[in-house]
């Protein structure tokens, strides 16, 4: 069973939004064994998208639409739907009753182009959505199945889970699709595969390893596609273990969690607690900490302590180590993590100070030079980087270093 | 001039990762005049990838190619490159001494698969990639240039600023094309375009209005094309000032910013000062402040008070009012707010408390209850916000509503 997605709007195209929504969707259908064999983006353009809707329609099952759908004059999908599948267009109840409850709840007054939003092509189904006006369509043509959603991300995330996922998995028998990550850090990409060359080379056709290398990480992708999952996942599992056993010492972690989730589980099998003081990450690392449910139980909390003087003031750095070394230096970073395990009565400490950039850097101290600091109550690591001029790159890698140094000290205190 | 950008890998359609290289790719291909005509993901599958590159070459004069190029098995690109344009193989001097260098740097030994990261297509041309070990390569067949990029961010941005973008421009006379975007909140997409309903009207065929819809903002983003630059900025200013004249009042700020950064503009022509104190929101608000370069001259920092403990201890929180009212109520958030003012000695301050989820939600305080309190020296306002059960979007809706509950009270003290 394929699906394929295709995005319509130029905000995609001119780079204005990033397509968060198409990478959801893959991961859901996956789950359920529907394999994504093409995403598109194309523009609010007929011709563009009745091409990419009739490509589509040779290569996969399910085709999967999102975006404009909005109730202005740039969105044509619905236009360009009906004249894909040679269809007037009908006012639908259900939709409208929708329409009218969402501006009701809202104590707004129904506009004319709100009620059109209820127009639809005569020979769909309407799957209603209840978080937003533009109604979800259902088409079927040439035993092909077609969904126009919406664009904004949480209205297509319900009508996903809520009503296109159980549909598709009640109709058709889906073959399973079984995947399996082993998380991997201080190793690169090379020498990974290097390490791991044998088992690679003896495994079946009908399951695939795939190196997903990001920030200092390596993940490991097995997948294996076939009828009888239980079978699937017991041989999946088998060269999972030699590969954990070939590469121990560099493995975090056998599933398909982010560091920072892997850090916090074991920190937890463990009762221990982290804070964090930050200064060029800016509450980062407290965000990638605080994306995970359950973290509350781990993570206390921090410093964002981007001033001086909150440096002093919330983490006890001294205005001497300050003034003297500056601070983004060893000193001062220790002293952050050390004043947060002080101050906020955790077991470990994180601290980041360094220059994001693009300004501020000097001769000694270039964009991109960070200093991190992980402290337990009875040691603490410092460590300097030097990373890129540019400032986000700088954001994320400093983050991901601080994620791996915290880890290697929980490693070394087992 | 049309470009079309294809990414390889099968991470991207099993939803392991978001595509943020193409909006980024899309966004410096349209400041130079380039419009990307689609965007494409294929799996690590040659005869798909085939099918690509054939469908982008009928329709784009430049197509430019990320992903598939690590030296491990699953990377195909090169080889398929090879085979769409007829080509063999050879070793590249410049791209191996370029991957020798790196290796030297890092002090690793340099194994067989990485010397083979030097082996391109014979008839491309290598484009020297200074940040990691695949080369970059520039074919050109039928009047169409195809260029093969590394698929980790960092690699593809340098290569694409200092070496792809400026060969474009200097081989092309390019069209021009004008963007000018204003940022609106607090009305929604429907009740703008009925505002602006005769303005958009009047557009003439090649200047075109997008609505861009998210979270509680709504940016409006004229777009003109044509061969005269001046003119067309001339034109797009008369139209934007009329959109502005007629819906001023939600217009946040006619630039193409986020609303954070506009927040941050706002705050620095004045020289107020800023801090944050997160609860629920666990650092985001301070991430997307602190993404923007100079806003250590707005922003101090702030606390990341997830516990109890750090509720009192940073932010002076009082016991009672947490065992009383719970740490999500409007005591405890205002507390959090004005705690933030005296202790970080800021201007303004924003404090959140919430239930994010999945968990931890009550009959009286549902997942998603959110209070929001916003701080200056004379002044507190706080709001609840009963958002959905979904994690990360509560994250995202209680940032967007704190920064527009912010940029009120800023606009109010006017």
């Amino acid at each position: 069973m394929l699906a394929e997605i295709i995005t319509i709007g130029d905000e995609i195209l001119i780079g204005q939004i990033v397509d968060t929504n198409s990478a959801w969707m893959a991961k859901q259908l996956n789950l359920i064994g529907v394999s994504v064999k093409q995403i598109t983006s194309v523009s609010d353009d007929e011709q563009h998208i009745l091409e990419a809707l009739a490509q589509a329609e040779k290569r996969a099952d399910i085709i999967l639409i999102t975006g404009g759908l909005g109730p202005t004059k740039d969105d044509i999908t619905k236009k360009t739907l009906a004249k894909y599948f040679n269809m007037g267009f009908r006012n639908d109840a259900g939709a409208l009753e929708m329409v009218r409850q969402i501006f009701e709840k809202y104590k707004r007054p129904l506009l004319d182009v709100n009620i059109q939003q209820a127009d639809v092509p005569d020979g769909c189904e309407v799957i209603v959505n209840r978080n937003g006006t533009a109604p979800c369509m259902w088409f079927e043509q040439n035993d092909r199945i077609f969904v126009s959603m919406p664009g904004v991300p949480y209205e297509m995330m319900y009508l996903m889970d809520d009503e296109i996922l159980p549909r598709i998995t009640s109709r058709f028998k889906l073959p399973s699709i079984v995947h399996k990550t082993i998380l991997t850090a201080n190793i690169g990409e090379s020498f990974l595969a290097k390490e791991i060359e044998e088992i690679e080379d003896s495994l079946p056709p009908h399951i695939k390893l795939a190196y997903l290398p990001k920030l200092g990480q390596v993940r490991l992708r097995l997948s294996a596609k076939g009828n009888d999952e239980a079978k699937l996942k017991a041989e999946v599992e088998v060269y999972a273990k030699q590969i954990i056993a070939k590469v121990n010492q560099f493995v975090v972690i056998d599933e398909d969690i982010a560091l920072e989730k892997a850090i916090l589980n074991i920190m937890k099998e463990k009762g221990l607690t982290l804070s964090t003081a930050e200064s060029c990450t800016g509450g980062y690392i407290a965000h990638l900490i605080t994306q995970h449910p359950g973290c509350s139980s781990v993570y206390w909390g921090g410093a964002v302590a981007y001033a001086y003087e909150l440096k002093e003031s919330i983490l006890g750095v001294k205005e001497s180590t300050l003034s003297t070394f500056g601070a983004v230096s060893e000193q001062t970073v220790t002293e952050m993590a050390e004043g947060a395990i002080k101050h906020f009565k955790t077991d470990y400490a994180i601290a980041v100070s360094g220059i994001a950039g693009p300004d501020g850097g000097t001769e000694d101290k270039p964009v991109g030079t960070v200093w991190i600091a992980i402290s337990s109550k009875h040691k603490t690591v410092a460590k300097v980087f030097n990373f890129s001029n540019k400032r986000i790159q700088n954001i994320e890698r400093s983050a991901a270093s601080a994620l791996t140094m915290l880890l290697n000290l929980l490693k070394e205190a087992v």
